[in-house]
């Protein structure tokens, strides 16, 4: 599609005031990123059975996966060309945008996405030496996934019910499903595409159960793709999002695999039923805290998306005249829209800088590990849970605010912003639902605030609750340093109070577990509060150390955007910076008069920070974002491509409507 | 689908403290009403072709229309035998839930919605008595729509492009569509099925415009269905929601109707183009303002379903022992999840009580204006406003925390709850948007506020502007009431703020439209207020009355989940109640305990709140919610039903998998 860029586009990217380059560099974590991202796209677009003539929402659940499942195995084989043969795409993972032409390929996600992501890397992991040998096989048959969660038991991994017990005369572990709420049920690419599968289960040895461990199952028949005996497999059914992926179910009827197909790097299984246990218990939940590390940075890309598509769509919409004599005015001019859009801008960039430094702390900390050393991991955890659980939960309120400042139009499926919804919010709820991951934090926060209470040396980055109790408090300051500090005297507060609530409890005779649970909303909203207070001091921190080396013109954007982000969460808490720290009534008027000021100050250059987001209109699939702008023709073209159209007449109207309004005229 | 019922929703019931069906006939607005409801519950789920053995998720975009369509045929004919041929079928519109079970037949909406709801009652409303005579025919051949919006024009209809220009010579009007952004753009039933549609069109007459209009406008031949000469129309593809209506768009080249076909009740075009004007020029707005207050009504039955769902499934549901030694505890159990679901239990019945308040006003004030009383519409329209905007707001959001504690299986769409949410969030954009409709609000507590400033007289429900003023501030209690006035004071205070900066933008020499536009931010946030606080005070007012008339073991009941909304609100909105309230933080903390005791107490009655709701299952289509809890056992049988577990083998596999995982073993 051709044609002019739409003026008011042009008009505003001749506003920018910086060089858009530079931040796409920085985006892409460095210039050779961006060349290497440039050339899979070309390579890529290049490959026309990739690209549909017709929009997937047109198609039925059935062609829908066929369509997708056809893609994934173009796209495997690109992706092993690229490698030269390297089944374990392991950079695949790393926060950079390299891959993103995917998102435009699949409108949601690759089937293959677990067989690639997480599958081999798991074997690779967990397996022993001799089992990878034998495994990791460029020419392998094995298309895996990775089988966890079950019909009746999702977060609280320690219920699943899935047995493998060992059966020493024969050599042999015995899978099986005994009822109904032990069937696997949501792995993706389970339900008709892989043909092996990790599988969780607990482990039996003589009536005793070892608890969870890691199993390799073959499922279907390599050659013919029929389920083996004992398989009972199938997919899910329709989701809100993620529907190119064969979610699915799987039940085994005590089915049996070779001893060696227990994965055995950490912990063993011996042809005698002796059991050798990890030396650490904690080394199987690695890929869980890596995944959901690489989330933070996804949700960055997808909340990028978002505000390329309702930024630009808002410099080409115009609505409402701000003076009456004057034309209707572009919807990017009302500070309500810019109240809605320049936030999402900045939590980009939030979640880009703090994904980032998580995934640098993630490489630390398993590099100490492999030296022995715990000592990090308990607080990386923590972090983990609970950045991951607001990280997710603000992108997607954040998705959907600029969904719904797109208007009527954003409601389209060729809007594409109800799919990066759909996508984004289910982070809300896998790799770890998010009120049981702000609890896990809650556990680290109320450790540390005992040791203050109970006057304990407290590390560095606690150091704040000893102040807290002491009340050392700061004379408030309206600047980016002063809401840091803001913040973390809330997560002391709120600490404080859900410690008080649970000590109260325990006196009143409740049992521990018990009392902790009827303190859950204040743990939650502790744990909240210092998830935000990690995010407003690390990305504060980082764009600071990141100004001094860029140019000048760019740094003055990027810090506004970084204050923007503290000045609009000091706002939208006022209510805890008023019972928490001493901020005053005319800091918060002050804070918003500065508020409304940065929104001005970013507003030229509001087209210039998406476009620097650079993500082309294959990826972007939106009628409403699109680089040239031309919204209404791109809406009118997709229209015509719906299958309702093609026909003048459906034939609907011969069976249903032509007998009931022509009735008396027949 | 028999069975037993889930041993733990079982003991659920067993627990509830009041009579359901005393609660249920409160809900329906009348036992008269709840047995109506049950006779065309029984009528219609006798009807065969009205229920789909396969789930539409599973269908292509075309199958969906096409299975919709055929459908809201057999539901016409039904409706019209119930109203013995009555096609105005106004009773549709007042606040019952008599024809909910049209919710379970399309699981999303009728494409005949607005040919039922709005074509029909328009005519009545805007027609001449002779047109009416004309139209308004039992064996009429139209199925008509209401086209509005245009491509580039929706909440500021003021821009609508489209003419209708009169030509004498021939005594018609001439339909155009100038350019591509005055198609229109929307109309639920346009794409395929109606044959004619009011249109709503600038009126030019010998060169001047006279603004809108409405015109009714044969699109297709009755007979053919084809389009008529002139007429672009078609479909515009999928959207997040309402894909069983075929939302369309439509052009005129040109398209030339009688003059007789402008809708001339209340104005005129004569022979010889002389343009009579309206007595009044609110008058053409009464079937919006209609809509936004019936819409409330709407939103508390999406979220009874929302609840109902939410409720059963963590009944049913065992996640975590809260006691190590102790079995997978029930989720309902755990005090975050009754935070999450409670609160929307209690918001359903607030919008049904204020959703009926605002009937009975739009009654009075109808009436009135029928005597040529004007005097209470902008009061009318001001409540309409912000109630519209933020009923649809918090329950969308309510919609969405339930689904999210639903976990995982809150993604399916076998659980409902996505597509609830797709439906109640167009409600946000749709008959005027969110932040458009505060900021009109907002003009009119602007206007009280400067009376106020300026000493003049207010009337009654305002004087809390000027107690604000004089600093006449009660002492803080922790009640209800003590609630309410709490947010009168915010209402006043953020009014106020709002004010002083748009006082203060005028005197540094802005126009009054930019100064308003750069205090937007503030305004919405006063409007907003002014919903909690109608909110919270309508509710707590009539749920005081209601219990003096119903059973005691009830309105104990009642009182606790107004009691709970209130607490709930003043929490989230603790920090504006410390800025303009006198709360302390001892306060708050009570407010919270207080809060904490309400989870509590509401806990034993949980299920059979929802129960009350009434809600069959046909009508809630849930894996999760049916009044059974077999939520795992339907979950398997849904999945049954997918298209892709018919074969064994899906032909993807030889055709894409195989050459790949098996190339070297060929």
């Amino acid at each position: 599609m051709g044609g002019r860029v739409n003026e008011d586009l042009i008009k505003e990217r001749r506003k920018c005031t910086f060089d858009i380059k530079e931040l796409t560099h920085i985006i892409d974590c460095g210039e050779e990123n961006t060349i290497k991202r440039k050339q899979i796209d070309n390579y890529i677009l290049n490959i026309k059975e990739l690209w549909d003539d017709v929009p997937e929402e047109y198609l039925s659940h059935k062609e829908r996966y066929e369509n997708a499942i056809k893609k994934a195995f173009i796209v495997l084989k690109v992706l092993r060309q690229l490698h030269t043969g390297n089944i374990q795409i392991t950079d695949h993972r790393t926060p950079t945008n390299v891959y993103s032409i995917q998102d435009g390929i699949f409108r949601n996600v690759n089937p293959l996405l677990i067989h690639i992501g997480l599958f081999w890397s798991t074997i690779a992991a967990q397996a022993s030496t001799e089992q990878q040998a034998e495994w990791l096989q460029p020419d392998s048959s094995m298309i895996g996934t990775y089988v966890q969660t079950e019909l009746g038991h999702g977060s609280f991994i320690r219920g699943i019910e899935t047995t493998a017990t060992y059966d020493s005369t024969t050599d042999e572990f015995i899978l099986h499903t005994p009822r109904l709420s032990a069937y696997k049920w949501w792995p993706g690419g389970l339900g008709n595409t892989a043909n092996a599968c990790l599988v969780m289960a607990q482990l039996y040895i003589n009536g005793t159960c070892h608890g969870l461990h890691i199993f390799l199952a073959q499922i279907r028949d390599f050659d013919t793709h029929k389920p083996l005996p004992g398989i009972k497999v199938g997919e899910i059914g329709p989701k809100m999002g993620f529907n190119t992926a064969d979610n699915g179910f799987l039940g085994f009827d005590n089915h049996r695999i070779p001893r060696t197909n227990m994965l055995m790097k950490n912990v063993q299984v011996l042809r005698d039923g002796t059991y050798v246990k990890p030396k650490h218990d904690k080394l199987t939940y690695g890929s869980m805290l890596l995944t959901r590390v690489t989330l933070i940075s996804d949700l960055a890309y997808q909340l990028s998306k978002a505000a390329t598509i309702a930024v630009r769509y808002s410099a080409v919409r115009r609505q409402s005249p701000i003076k009456s004599n004057e034309p209707e005015r572009q919807i990017l001019d009302f500070v309500s829209q810019q109240h809605k859009l320049f936030i999402t801008i900045a939590s980009s960039h939030v979640y880009r800088v703090v994904g980032l430094w998580m995934w640098n702390s993630h490489k630390r900390v398993t590099a100490d590990i492999h030296e022995g050393n715990m000592g990090q991991l308990p607080e990386l955890h923590a972090l983990a849970c609970c950045l991951k659980a607001i990280s997710s939960r603000d992108a997607s309120a954040l998705v959907e605010q600029c969904r719904l400042a797109c208007g009527g139009h954003g409601y389209m499926m060729a809007s594409n912003l109800p799919q990066i919804y759909a996508y984004t919010t289910a982070a809300v709820t896998y790799e770890g639902e998010y009120t049981v991951l702000l609890l896990q934090t809650a556990r680290y926060l109320v450790k540390f605030w005992r040791l203050a209470a109970e006057h304990k040396p407290l590390p560095q980055n606690f150091a704040y609750f000893e102040d807290y109790i002491k009340k050392n408090f700061e004379q408030w300051r309206n600047s980016p340093e002063g809401i840091i500090e803001g913040f973390k005297a809330i997560v002391a507060g709120k600490t404080k109070a859900a410690y008080d609530t649970l000590q109260c409890n325990l006196r009143n005779g409740r049992e521990f577990e018990e009392a902790w649970n009827m303190a859950s909303v204040q743990l939650t909203n502790a744990s909240e509060a210092y998830a935000r207070s990690l995010l407003c001091e690390v990305f504060w921190k980082e764009t600071v150390q990141l100004s001094t080396k860029v140019s000048k013109s760019l740094a003055i954007v990027l810090e506004q955007l970084a204050e923007l982000y503290l000045m609009y969460w000091a706002l939208e808490k006022h209510g805890d910076l008023l019972l928490y720290s001493t901020i005053s009534r005319n800091d918060i008027e002050a804070l918003q008069s500065r508020y409304e000021e940065l929104l001005a100050l970013i507003r030229p250059n509001a087209v210039g920070l998406v476009d620097a987001f650079d993500i082309r209109d294959e990826v972007l699939c939106s009628t409403l974002g699109a680089y040239d702008g031309r919204v209404y023709e791109r809406m009118m073209e997709e229209a015509s491509k719906s299958p309702l159209n093609e026909d003048v007449v459906n034939e609907s109207f011969h069976k249903y409507i032509r007998p009931v309004t022509m009735k008396n005229k027949l």
